[in-house]
């Protein structure tokens, strides 16, 4: 059985499954989104792209954007970058101050919103126009130049990130916050509001099973080593405290976001993208988790 | 260039590096070994073995054995052992007794010395005759009769286990220990004895990369699902509180013990143990780390 | 009104009051007690004693024990105890192992678990026959020769104990236990298991009212100084995370046990018992708080 | 020897004290503050006042500041507020977050920082001209119609204060703000930069020594029972993780400031301010403590 076969059935199998997700309650906007959307994508080195459902829709990818944030940042800066934030999984939830305070504002690692903000705020630091040029970098990843910024994401999400403010000036109460908090966040929201459908995150993250380099263009995003590393952060840290079950059942490097998304990868072989709008408990897609563990299996295709 | 000829540079390039890394304190006889050991040996899907350095003689691969009993109770009881121990990281060191008190006496997973306790536990409730029984099961996978326990660092350990018996005693507290901590302890500390060569480890554990079968006699040891799911879990948690750090640098699911033992899996491919007894300040070998990261970047052979 | 009165009007509003309190389940000797029973006794420093109910039932007094065994090692050593345990609040449960963990084994004060283990440790380096001397220090200071251990209680303990030897182990891993863990867990245990009626608590506890000599006999058991201090740490760690409300609504120097006792201090005025078996969801006695909390507003006799 | 006597003694004793605190970090303002500065002043129930050293001489009351929009807060709402905040000493620093993310936005009492906020969102909610109304107050409490905030001092702890927009934001996160953070934290900068002498800080807090009573005017600001709960938490809480040992060695309830002030009370008895700038390592005034210590041991006046 190919490719194409496996994720129509698993999603037509896994389409009437009843909903136990919830769709997010802190940012107002993601509460309107129709709950039963579900679409899946995914797209090989060999060029071809497979889709069901919903997937050319687009929706707010939410922290899928820190990958690419940290691609930018890291391309630019290499490893220093881990001077300000680390590698390793935090064991808690994405927005926990807890582990912030104790290792003094060092995030635990970039996928964590601690660790994104630190990201904002180096490519502050280091770009002239932040908000276009990260708009330009991940319109040139996805070959796709009309991808865009939600303002009314950004806005709701300002509107009620009192916990991110609360993380980005703690950051900047241990001085790992270069800029201004206001500015950080600002640019953060505004990351987060990025639209895309799963055929166009699939394509986006392509460069990651390459070895680095887009598959439109061959063009270097980052390293090789870079590559792996990117990857295997993923894997560790990809899913808030939900990563090692993820790993577990999954067994592809991958990253969610709050608007029900996840893109996974397999080094060498395909990138994938899930969208189905409730996230179970940990904050991750509850049909978007049982999608992918059932396509592992049934592909046998994960990288353990 | 070929694995050997990788192994025979990494291995000569890092034998002369400045050991910064410690021998353990802990444990009153892991203090008398000769810290400038150092050995390598990989044992590859072909059948074929390379060794260098003090790759045969063995040394106390402590939490090492602890994959090889979570594979005998995941092969007995299936995913049950699930309710009991979880598979995220912990974010944590090894021994901490913080998150166990928090989760309610149930442990991150069955790499910190909390879950494997659980998973002692386990055993002695399914096992008749523990000791004997799981030794048989390692004996019988490493296809080595005469491996064995080591009675003088089992009572070194017990001796000085105050932190096992206050983690054994909490969980306890907390109802999932079912026999009395004890005797928990005693198999627990019996099992971490467990002396190998780095050639007996890398043979033993061929079966994580061989889809859960020996290779020596085509023995089912675990389903292909359970071994991804082991080799996930020791990616995801094998190295304790640098577990990211490892997925990051290195690669490959592996598991570290303070013996100054490491073993790594690279799934369909091949099984690495490397030995070097002076550890950095997370409890894993300096000089190993140092190792499997030099040699993933230059076989460029990490899952990644 | 005079004090009895007080005592006595109190004492029947709140016999009737609907138990909401329950029985502590941990300790298996303690289920059995008579839920109904309640009694009270104050003495003052004129020499008049005042009880009601249940006043001349003997209890096990549980960590109400703890203040006694801090009297005979701080008289014993001084100031110098208090390099092995501090004087703040912990602001957590009585049995928690998380701040000890943080805090290097060193206990947050001597009248939480962790405190009173390391003050047993202490007393079993410097007393000779270590049980037998507390219980003579104990009925010296309680001019009653007959009070004694309850081995059936001191036996239920033990056997229930996992969390108090995860403690004590904890503590012996940090090196601040000197004796073997079992010798003091084994007196510990002893030393909870004291049993005395509420006449017999508030006439023990008069030194603590009385500037730190016996009334009985005028015997100094600590200096002025010692005992202010003592009544000091009693007002703020005497009821676990629950001392600022007992300091809050009674206001006075106090300490309580799971066998539902509690005995307060008002310095220079009087020392007062109160037994009722049910405690709250903090581990104090339900009835035995509205009543000081009652007595104290009523008398208008708090410290502050 | 009089009271008189005892100040002037202790006084001179520790003037030449070899400073081992430091000048507080954090709010550039606080940094000019000469550090030899060292001021006491005791008010009485007898309206005698003895003052010696700098103790006419203003200085940033900071946290002192808590205690009076406390009893601000309280005397309008009475017991309402402890749905919002609770009783009990933190264990933690003044600042930490830890506690709160826990306990879900629940400061642990109205004199860390975090319970300070949601006394001033209170205060904000309440009152119509909230920064008038409290100067008018204090003002009022002291007899003193020309207190004032200082504008430099809110200015510079404003531009500084990211860890208290941190905690404001944190706690609004969990729906305990009602106002908007920007004007809680506006409100909370200005009352922490009240300035006053310790002649004027001893003679404002009399009325808590005096059952709820001003001295000068005899005007209700506390009941009977308000007043002395709002002691008891200036004993168990008023010296954030240091407050066990202000118990422990000075034995009365008060509350200090990082500007370097501290205020006694003893009940029925005086008030007294000590002023010393620089701070020890829990942020409470070096001199002022061990000037304390002393002086209570001296007149052997503490309350236990």
């Amino acid at each position: 059985m190919n490719f194409e076969e496996i994720i129509r059935e698993v999603y037509l199998k896994n389409q009437p499954v009843e909903e136990k997700g919830q769709l997010p309650a802190y940012i107002p906007e993601l509460r309107y989104v129709d709950p039963a959307k579900f679409g899946v994508c995914v797209s090989t080195l060999q060029k071809e792209t497979y889709g069901i459902g919903d997937y050319q829709e687009r929706f707010s990818i939410q922290s899928i954007a820190k990958v690419l944030s940290l691609s930018l940042a890291y391309s630019m800066l290499g490893g220093n970058i881990w001077n300000r934030v680390g590698v390793e999984p935090s064991g808690t939830s994405f927005n926990s101050l807890i582990q912030l305070e104790l290792e003094h504002g060092i995030p635990r690692n970039p996928f964590i919103n601690a660790g994104a903000l630190v990201i904002c705020d180096i490519l502050l630091t280091h770009l002239t126009h932040p908000k276009e040029e990260f708009l330009d970098y991940v319109r040139s990843l996805s070959n796709n130049p009309d991808l865009t910024y939600s303002d009314r994401i950004a806005a709701s999400e300002k509107q009620a990130g009192y916990r991110n403010v609360a993380l980005c000036n703690l950051i900047k109460s241990f001085d790992n916050i270069m800029n201004d908090p206001v500015d950080v966040l600002d640019f953060y929201f505004n990351l987060c509001s990025l639209e895309m459908s799963c055929e166009e995150l699939s394509r986006t993250f392509l460069y990651l099973a390459n070895d680095g380099y887009t598959l439109h263009d061959d063009k270097q995003i980052l390293t090789k080593s870079q590559t792996k590393r990117t990857n295997a952060l993923m894997q560790t840290c990809g899913f808030y405290d939900e990563s090692g079950e993820f790993a577990f059942k999954v067994g592809l490097p991958g990253k969610s976001g709050v608007g029900g998304g996840i893109v996974a990868i397999h080094p060498l072989q395909y990138s994938i993208a899930v969208w189905s709008p409730c996230l179970n408990e940990k904050g991750n897609s509850y049909k978007g988790m049982l999608f992918l563990e059932e396509f592992t299996t049934r592909s046998e295709l994960s990288i353990f």
